[in-house]
């Protein structure tokens, strides 16, 4: 018997947690400790996994940037390539060993994937994504002129590069992700939202400076991969109407129109639990199958309905 | 019918030159050229490629080493998986170009691999392979208190760090990359060697910092996929004996003992070519496949046995 396909979009936070120091012990400490969670489902289910990259690219570009008189720096989509590399290693070595650990025979494969973006993206005439170090405003200025970065003022802690973050229109080694998850591997894949590339008139594709949305990739990845469920991975075990209000509502099972309606009006907080939503709905509306948003911890209970916010394409009592 | 599986091992100077400026348009101009001689290739034959990966993880320890104070070194097989996922794209991006140039259908996948070396590798007590920038004595002497580094000075030019160069013993993800063979895929893996890693007492592995040789990685992977032949990219078009002097004898086909016996009378480079025969030899007497040293130029004529270096295992009378 086939075994469900889920797809799992750890947040950040799996990888390092605000505040800490972003050694490689501490992310690999992080990385155990989400592995350890998702050894049950390998064995029930067949998963897929993808990720965010912000800390880790942006101490990327940092580096660049403080080596910039010794060591030409790569640009963006070459960049987001090599913290696929550093991530997947992190990933995939980790669940490697907690799978040895159970002797659970599974294989991890990492597959490093671009996604393609469109070159008429709105993004691409409206620069919102910051990344990498602050600079002051004399430094921005130098670096907009010799660089030709677009820089923007950071909630008055200095100044920083910001870049297009475009939509996700297809996902290149689509292909190879899916013929391998069909053989049951663990398929570590689009982190980061994946490399941004556009497609040229010739038909081939030109990296490109810009953060494409990860958790849009996250959604088109489960449509492309015909995933049965979509789990969004937050510090949070639930959505919240309300949030952090004395009247706030925990959110269980959730129909997807009575959570488009709580989007509309304004109940998610922009640029954390919004951007899931708005992922988790354009999955269900498109497959029919069902996005989750939970914890690590509940991940299990989670998929059996038990725990977690469950978005699901009709009412429960099927109307 | 099933096609013939070629490995394609890629020198350094296939993605930077040396002297070259290390510009991302520089290496991409590099790889693309190397991919457009790789194109009749892919439509003949499976391939799988893999790569040095040395002035490009320099680069990246020489800039961790610039921002220290201010971002987090990773380790060495950190790096390394970074820089899997970085020359992983170029390439992958630059050949899937070159395939949609030519209307040719086939995917290419980029399989972040990990290899194992052994603890009791003699290497690791005598540690052979400098890696990234110089330094002053007295730096030097600073990164062997502060970081534990073992330095050494090189050939006048200052101090480096050193590390263990282990032979790779097993290909932890051989069986994701034979499967992709299997099914046509260009697959792209074990880029610089591998992620070098050793087995704990428990069957888990951990990351170490040590270059494996990645002429031997090549040798193994071969061996590993059973691939019908495996082919080493130079500079020059041909192993010769007496290289550079008046009697230089320019080698064709030649058998194993043959080889093996030019190789223990010292005529090839330390260095450079003497890795490549240790390397060919070791594929051709595991396998009884072919191995084959020539350039990039040559590749698809040095295939039909018309350019090139060939080591048979017999000799050409099949004695």
């Amino acid at each position: 018997m086939k075994k469900d396909v889920i797809l799992i979009a750890l947040g950040g936070n799996a990888i390092l947690q605000p505040g800490q120091d972003a050694t490689f012990e501490n992310q690999m400490a992080n990385v155990a400790r989400c592995c350890r969670w998702l050894v049950p489902l390998v064995e029930k289910t067949t998963i897929a996994i993808t990720h965010g990259n912000g800390p880790q690219i942006g101490n990327l570009i940092l580096q660049q940037g403080l080596s910039a008189g010794s060591v030409p720096a790569m640009p963006f989509d070459a960049c987001s390539g090599s913290i696929q590399g550093l991530i997947g290693y992190m990933l995939q070595q980790s669940l490697s060993n907690e799978l040895l650990r159970h002797n659970i025979d599974n294989k991890v494969v990492c597959a490093l994937s671009r996604v393609e973006v469109s070159p008429d993206d709105p993004a691409f005439s409206n620069y919102t994504k910051p990344i990498g170090g602050f600079y002051s405003k004399e430094e921005s200025e130098r670096l907009e002129k010799e660089r030709g970065w677009q820089m923007m003022e950071d909630s008055g802690r200095g100044y920083r590069r910001v870049v297009p973050s475009p939509l996700p229109v297809s996902i290149l080694e689509h292909e190879a992700i899916s013929d391998m998850l069909n053989r049951d591997y663990t398929v570590i894949t689009c982190g980061g939202g994946g490399i941004p590339v556009t497609k040229e008139l010739d038909g081939t594709y030109t990296g490109v400076e810009a953060v494409i949305d990860k958790d849009r990739t996250a959604a088109l990845l489960g449509k492309t991969i015909k995933s049965d469920k979509l789990v969004f991975i937050t510090e949070v075990d639930n959505v919240y109407l309300n949030f952090g209000k004395p009247d706030a509502k925990k959110l269980e099972s959730v129909s997807l129109m009575e959570m488009q309606t709580y989007l509309e009006e304004g109940h998610f907080g922009k640029g954390s639990m919004e951007p899931k939503i708005i992922a988790a709905l354009e999955y269900v509306r498109d497959t029919g199958g069902t996005a989750i948003i939970c914890s690590l911890e509940t991940i299990e209970k989670a998929l059996e309905g038990r725990c977690g916010t469950t978005i699901v394409a009709m009412d429960r009592a099927g109307t």
